[in-house]
């Protein structure tokens, strides 16, 4: 045990570090594409050079060394500033991680894989994250929708609506928890109106498992597991119980609020006549089960952002508790402290491994620990009495949003928190002592979706991913309708159950109070 | 003029006008149609009867009064709060006016056709409004985008993408006017950048025509001219200037601020070498003498809300003084006093008829003489100093928002002065001394298109006319890219310089500074 947790911190100087990099070629090479800041001047004729450019950065990073130094002139690294930046992949290349899965997965915690990051380990860490957006992207937040607090779209519909089946994996199950008692005021999203979807439980995530095709290339099937978290750092305030509650048979303590959104059952619910817990679990041994009965190797990655991260670790605990043998991961981006440090050696014990990605200007990931003053915009750090209750877990990926140079300079403690601005520095880091990777492809728009975090220059709107009129359309009258979700839109656990609630939700209108007396 | 300014204020009750009612039937049945607040039991068979309902007021409206009684039960007024409500018409039905169109057009004040209002002026009133609102919903208010302060779409597309196609009507010409030096901080709407669509002007508002079907049922050609105001009556506070200057050749006065929109120009711009004063006045006696070169009557209706209905002002006094004969109106939306006493007089000496539709409850009428302090939403009134100065024109049409049961029962002062609010109470305005029309079909939807007025029951969430994403859109390549405006969305006095004006745009994008320096 000892030998696995003495390997969890990576804030050794990489010169320090012993010389068993697995993969030395490539990192010489990306170590060189680093941004070179020191010779701004733009070069007219770089359109054109710069998808060249481009190009033989892919070659390169598969091919070889070869031509770098030429390449990497100062004209070319403001690639994504012109017109041409709109016709490159959205995506960095997918390689053939089959021999190297187990590495790329944590078996070895990561070790001299985090700094300089190894691309690999980079685009995986890129993919759960994505999934982990996919629990935000797909929310309904409206609390005019008579749907708020469950998914937009139906589990057959969800990665295809958000553009993600590139990743190759197929949502098996969704999981939802109880939205109100003990679980925290900020996750009751309910509608201001009583007519929800569910008074009683909100999409949480979901199971998605990779296809015949992605399991060839990562080396096994792979069950992914991702949670939905908050948006908002000052929602957490009202979340920080403080209160440890004892987990397993040891002397493991987790906070409580956690526990409770993940255990928290009612049979007088329709969602939730079984935890969140239950759900993911029946659903994992399944597919376990089933995969391991055709003689495949299988693997568990838990995801989650914030909140979500929290939620992954408790799934990981009880997943590697009930499931001997089974390879499981946890990839949490700006994640809080969720136990004792016995929890963290018992999970350390049961083999869990946990790369934690924290943003050094995010306050999350200090929490519990720190209270947020929102009206001060201060913080009063109080982790000097706290820290002997609750710590952290597993390897940590830290990053700057200095690093980017598509980023504000500005304080932004909404912005700092997103998962987006998480998934643009993990895809811009090269090392701890370089700046941001200069062929780094994933969309820098993504970043704004909820905030203003990228510099004016780039011209994306802050906050844009909005619905046209919020889901209003005009119809045949011309008359401005909220449409009734389709039932294969209706997120449940049967479909009987959905075609069930859609009478019930059209039955509510006529119970509607007259209004002339306001 | 004794004679004319006598008749311009319309504050005498019913009782004591003389009985010149010029359509007595109808007057007789929108009064019964007050909806009773008496009785609000709902019943559960109103569905099916809310339906035979709507239709029989359609029929009742133009054919007789029988049944009036029967069908006005209680459970019946519950119209729009059942799920039938988005199946019926969302427009008034359009009656045949060729015979009193010079009394709708105000030949007369509008003497005995405001309390109670009649159904034929209501539903013009209401067409005017939306070619005002046209103006706000077609703005490009986006300070990042790079058309920032154009209209989005082509004069040839404005109806048909705001749904407008059913008023009749076609769009001849753009009106800009320029948007620095005197012009009011407000107006400057500038992208954050600087790489707008124009720096030098904005899109203030359109000239249409009516088509020929529209023209028979109406008595005449109607050239219409739609200005376009601000948005929040903070702004206003910037722009009273309280400094009067004289317009025409006697004692006339009007406001510095508005007279300098109006007619600001300057050779160095694109699209105002000549002011909208000179853009609107070439395009109005060219439509006039086109068609009373073909033996048609014309007529000149002016519409705008807020600022543009003070411009509207200001260019029904130059229309009326240089188009001599041509019947001139004007109908504005909670617009401030524009001029002195004299300007008063003289444009009523003119001819030209004012209805001006104010809400109570809206404060922008009131200005200047108010003063508006948005920390303390308060008002500090010294109406007192400055009324004998600066005065209204024409008949009032008085709203109260308390007069419908849509709107919430809280003080709103955006939401009170918003067009949207002001067609919602005109729709369902019948007399001062009666609750909301129970007929009224205009979607109420639209109230909330941008504030948050309509009581939660009705579940349109607040400020919901949105775009899509801000405008950005996935490409082939997954990124989000803002999509270049097709040449015919550019509006613009030619087209060809709208082709120019697409190379310079593009062109810009490469001067964009580099970004690492930062």
């Amino acid at each position: 045990m000892k030998g696995i947790s003495s390997t969890i911190h990576h804030h050794v100087p990489v010169a320090l570090r012993p010389a068993t990099n697995r993969f030395p070629k490539i990192h010489a090479q990306h170590q060189q594409l680093a941004i070179d800041t020191t010779h701004p001047t733009p070069d007219p004729t770089r359109t054109n050079r710069a998808s060249r450019f481009a190009e033989s950065l892919s070659n390169l990073l598969h091919h070889g060394e070869t031509h770098a130094q030429k390449i990497l002139q100062p004209s070319n690294w403001n690639l994504h500033f012109d017109e041409d930046k709109y016709n490159t992949p959205a995506m960095s290349p997918k390689e053939d991680i089959s021999d190297a899965w187990r590495e790329i997965h944590g078996c070895h915690d990561w070790h001299n894989l985090l700094d300089p990051l190894h691309p690999w380990l980079r685009r995986e860490i890129v993919k759960y994250g994505e999934f982990a957006q996919a629990t935000y992207d797909a929310f309904d937040f409206d609390s005019f929708s008579e749907y708020c607090g469950s998914c937009r779209y139906s589990r057959d519909r969800l990665f295809e609506k958000l553009g993600l089946t590139k990743h190759g994996y197929t949502v098996s199950k969704y999981i939802y928890a109880m939205s109100h008692m003990d679980v925290p005021q900020w996750l009751e999203r309910s509608s201001r109106l009583g007519e929800t979807w569910s008074k009683d439980s909100n999409w949480m995530g979901f199971v998605a498992v990779s296809d015949d095709e992605e399991s060839r290339r990562i080396g096994r099937r792979d069950i992914v597991v991702a949670w939905r978290g908050t948006v908002a750092p000052s929602e957490w305030y009202e979340d920080m119980q403080r209160k440890l509650e004892p987990i397993g048979h040891g002397e493991a303590k987790v906070e409580h609020g956690f526990l409770n959104i993940y255990t928290a059952k009612s049979d007088a619910t329709r969602y939730n006549k079984s935890s969140a817990s239950e759900q993911v679990m029946e659903e994992v041994k399944r597919l376990v089960e089933m995969y391991k009965g055709r003689g495949e190797e299988v693997s568990l990655t838990i995801t989650g952002h914030s909140l979500g991260g929290a939620l992954a670790l408790l799934n990981a605990y009880e997943a590697a508790a009930s499931i001997p043998g089974l390879p499981v991961s946890v990839v949490s981006f700006g994640a809080p402290r969720v136990g004792n440090i016995a929890f963290r050696d018992e999970i350390c014990t049961m083999g869990v491994k946990t790369l934690r990605v924290v943003l050094k200007q995010d306050v999350v990931p200090r929490m519990p620990g720190i209270v947020f003053n929102e009206s001060l915009q201060m913080f009063d750090d109080f982790t000097g009495t706290l820290d002997w209750v609750y710590t952290h877990v597993g390897a940590e990926l830290k990053l700057d949003s200095q690093s980017s140079p598509y980023l504000k300079r500005k304080i932004d403690l909404l912005g700092f928190h997103m998962l987006e601005t998480y998934l643009h520095l993990v895809d811009g880091f090269l090392s701890s002592s370089s700046t941001f990777r200069s062929d780094a492809r994933r969309d820098v728009a993504l970043v704004n979706k909820s905030c203003d975090m990228l510099v004016d220059e780039l011209r994306f709107p802050p906050c844009w991913y909005q619905m046209e009129h919020k889901g209003l359309v005009r119809n045949a009258h011309g008359r401005w309708v909220k449409p009734k979700r389709d039932p294969e839109d209706i997120p449940s656990p049967s479909m009987e159950e959905a075609h069930t609630h859609v009478k019930e939700v059209r039955g509510s209108h006529e119970r509607l109070e007259p209004l002339l007396s306001v």
